[in-house]
């Protein structure tokens, strides 16, 4: 029928209209974070939040507005192609999580967050947990309620976690966990008892951060990143943001450590990579948009870890690095590639840790937020609980709440995010095997500096599907098979058993 | 009556939220402004447009919703304080301009504008007049419907100058820019005729981009600045943008004009010192909020003229611009006085003009708008209407339209704002003879580098009034008289006839 259909198209555009509309505040918060993190002057800090709150409700006023949810219900009652399911079924849920929790819910849980942040920030100075209990126990409670207004049926947790990765089932991640746990704490242990002496001073020495800035731009310049549509900057959390139009890059730089900003560098080029591969034609839809965090995570893990850390890579960009830095002149290869790949076993801070022990600092936050959101925990005990799971998962205690359990921000906003992380770096392996499989010796393509075929066969496979996939579907999509962890422990015994001579 | 307070106290706190989030956006619509101006990479523009009309049309909706419109009527029929009522009256403008003009017409007009530049843009650098014809007619029908909209009885040029002024009558504005024809073309000719040759080429030479920045930062040092609350930038067009929290300067660079990048940072400076002396505690609301773009440029005309183009302050800030440019080291005070101060007769471009003539294009720029908005004047007469007063009034006329008619973008957006770059410059004069009544010899604080009682006395009595009076008002009440065009001449004149020894 002519007649419907082109009414089911005006419904269609109407809804389209209505989504781009939202994302184009979206996108200008993401602007205003960016230039908060690196220009705006320290001044700008009270304008500043009431602009970013202004957009925020504003976004939520036009998403939750009842136009929405009747197009929504239109649509879903009429023909849609593949594409156009695709984008109601994510306006959908987008749509009923805003819809479901009453605004005076969302105003308490946005004030609460953000008293919680200074409250956090003191603990954390002062090395004074008490400091931060109330407002961790508020936040809890307010989080359930969330929770339990968006699905009163399933796990509050369950309901949390799914905010960030509503397409892989918390279950499947935690047998993932389970098989982590498995195969890391002997390698882990392994490493500690008879791990030969790597060369961890290979980099030893003050590394001015003008010429590491340096670094990072020709690290950008070899992988490729598209200087017309990004930029570099510093921020003292590295972070990307941005669209498939501007999608900038942002490092820290350590005088006493040119492999931190370089690594981050890498890292936050893989999350750039995949905003600047979202459809150009799909701007501010659900289709120019990427799938979730876990998988934008593959991306940043892909970068830093399986191309990054890779010797290929060193034989390749040491020489470079050189030139900027002639203090380094003797590094071989094989020092370069134990120093950026060494272990530090007695590391307790997770953003500091290496591709194997980070995974266990996963784990045990996801352990304990589950535990304490099904009030198995009290607050109080949570500092207990972190340095008991520490010194079972890590053989090693932090000397300090500050350098235990108050050393993430994450939990003033949220719970069952960090599970995400890790979800990443399974999946880049997991993504590795597979392009080992379908492009010619990509290891050597690395060694040559020729990083445009894994580069489009990401973006072919990954970031141009944007959202038209729901997230396991995607991964099977692409690697022909669902989330597993056994290519991320084959990658990793494979690597460190070599690195550290273990047999 | 407590209830009647009570409420009225409600309503006028329901606006004061409604309008503070309305601020909100605009301001963040100026930090994307700011970013694409002086951070964004190039191929960021799509999706930028679209974030920032995104930002325009959700501000326009805001304010024009019916709610708005209620509160003000509750509001006008009570008891309210001066601040109050102030505050009242700029909301009601503003609501008023907004909703008086359908919203096809507003997006007509944006997209009429919007299509205007690029045509301008080609027409300017093809020098062809033709090519941005069509456009600037279509703008004319567009511009004057709208006005015929905001107000029906009113002439149509009248109400378009009042989008930029509301509260200074155009026929006084008239009546300034008629005693400002009579006193500086014959001052201008006298200069073509008999002046003597003055030090132009003092600063003859190539001056690094780089320590111009250094130089451009010590001015800003010296004048005070506050760099935890702005920063500086470069920008194709130098401009100022933010708030009282964060007013960011930009300047631009010609490394065979180091005069160029210091009075541009200076005027721009002038800028900042007005935000940033707004009231802190009436962010977002009219009282925390600049009065007029004629008073904004007063600011930046009273720092770039009467205190950077003064002998006083090159006395001061020479020493440091030799010490960054030991190139400059034989250049006398007087010399430097001189080449900031120089008249160039031959210019036909309104941005390189200095003090004295660039009056002459703004006069006749408004001339022209008049003319051709009354109908008086077809769009493929303005060409030689353009030569024709330029012959009048500055003795040259441009070899090229896009030496002449072509070289402002202003008409792609509207006509009626040329004006308040006048008005700016006359009522700086004004301020300054009204400081040099009321504070202890402002110039010799100027040459001892001792800014703070200019800098306090413009925020106590322009910048911490904010919007609270009129234009008119506020005049009357800083200056003690209206404006008037007297201080400006007698400045020009006395000063001019000393650099050029006209008598």
């Amino acid at each position: 029928m002519a007649t419907s259909e082109h009414e089911s198209r005006s419904t269609y555009d109407e809804l389209e209209a209505r989504i781009k509309r939202i994302s184009n505040v979206g996108n200008a918060t993401g602007v205003l974070y960016w230039d908060q993190q690196t220009k705006m002057p320290e001044g700008g800090t009270p304008a500043r939040a009431k602009q970013l709150s202004a957009l925020q409700s504003i976004q939520h006023e036009l998403l939750t507005e009842e136009r929405t949810g009747e197009l929504l219900s239109e649509l879903e009652s009429g023909e849609l192609d593949d594409e156009q399911a695709a984008v109601v079924r994510e306006i959908r849920r987008w749509y009923e999580r805003a819809i479901d929790v009453p605004s005076e819910l969302v105003t308490e849980l946005a004030e609460t967050s953000s008293e919680a942040q200074p409250a956090w920030q003191e603990a954390k100075a002062e090395d004074e947990f008490e400091t931060f209990e109330p407002y961790l126990d508020r936040l809890r409670e307010l989080q359930i309620e969330r929770a339990e207004q968006i699905d009163p049926d399933k796990d509050p947790y369950e309901v949390m976690f799914e905010d960030g990765e509503p397409y892989l089932p918390l279950s499947t991640v935690e047998r993932i966990f389970d098989e982590l746990r498995d195969g890391l704490i002997p390698l882990i242990e392994d490493i500690q008892e008879n791990g030969a002496d790597i060369a961890d001073d290979a980099f030893a020495g003050i590394y001015d951060t003008e010429t590491q800035e340096e670094v990072a731009r020709d690290a950008l310049d070899v992988l490729g990143y598209d200087w017309n549509r990004g930029r570099l900057d510093t921020a003292p959390h590295p972070f990307m943001s941005g669209t498939q139009f501007d999608a900038r890059v942002t490092t820290r730089y350590d005088e006493n450590d040119p492999l931190d900003s370089l690594t981050a560098t890498i890292h936050e080029f893989g999350h750039a990579t995949y905003q600047l591969g979202l459809r150009d034609d799909a701007y501010g839809t659900p289709l120019g948009d990427s799938r979730s965090s876990g998988i934008h995570e593959s991306q940043s893990r892909f970068w830093e870890n399986h191309v990054g850390r890779t010797k290929a890579f060193w034989e390749l960009f040491l020489p470079t690095f050189k030139d900027r830095f002639p203090q380094a002149d003797d590094v071989t290869v094989d020092e370069a590639y134990k120093a950026i790949n060494q272990v530090f076993t007695d590391n307790t801070i997770r953003v500091e840790a290496d591709e194997l022990t980070y995974h266990m600092h996963i784990i045990l936050r996801s352990e304990i937020e589950k535990e304490f959101v099904a009030g198995e925990l009290d607050v109080e005990e949570i500092p207990a609980r972190w340095n008991e799971l520490m010194d079972d998962y890590l053989g090693v205690v932090p000397g300090t709440d500050s350098a235990g359990c108050l050393q993430d921000i994450h939990w003033t906003s949220r719970f069952g995010g960090f599970q995400n992380y890790t979800v990443g770096s399974v999946f880049a392996a997991q993504l590795w095997a597979t392009i080992e499989e379908e492009l010619d010796e990509p290891m050597e393509r690395i060694r040559e500096g020729d990083f445009a075929p894994i580069r489009d066969w990401l973006t072919e496979n990954i970031h141009q599907q944007g959202q038209r996939y729901t997230t396991d579907e995607l991964i099977e999509e692409v690697t022909g098979e669902p989330l597993t962890a056994d290519y991320f422990l084959d990658y990793v015994t494979e690597k460190y058993e070599a690195i550290y001579e273990l047999d």
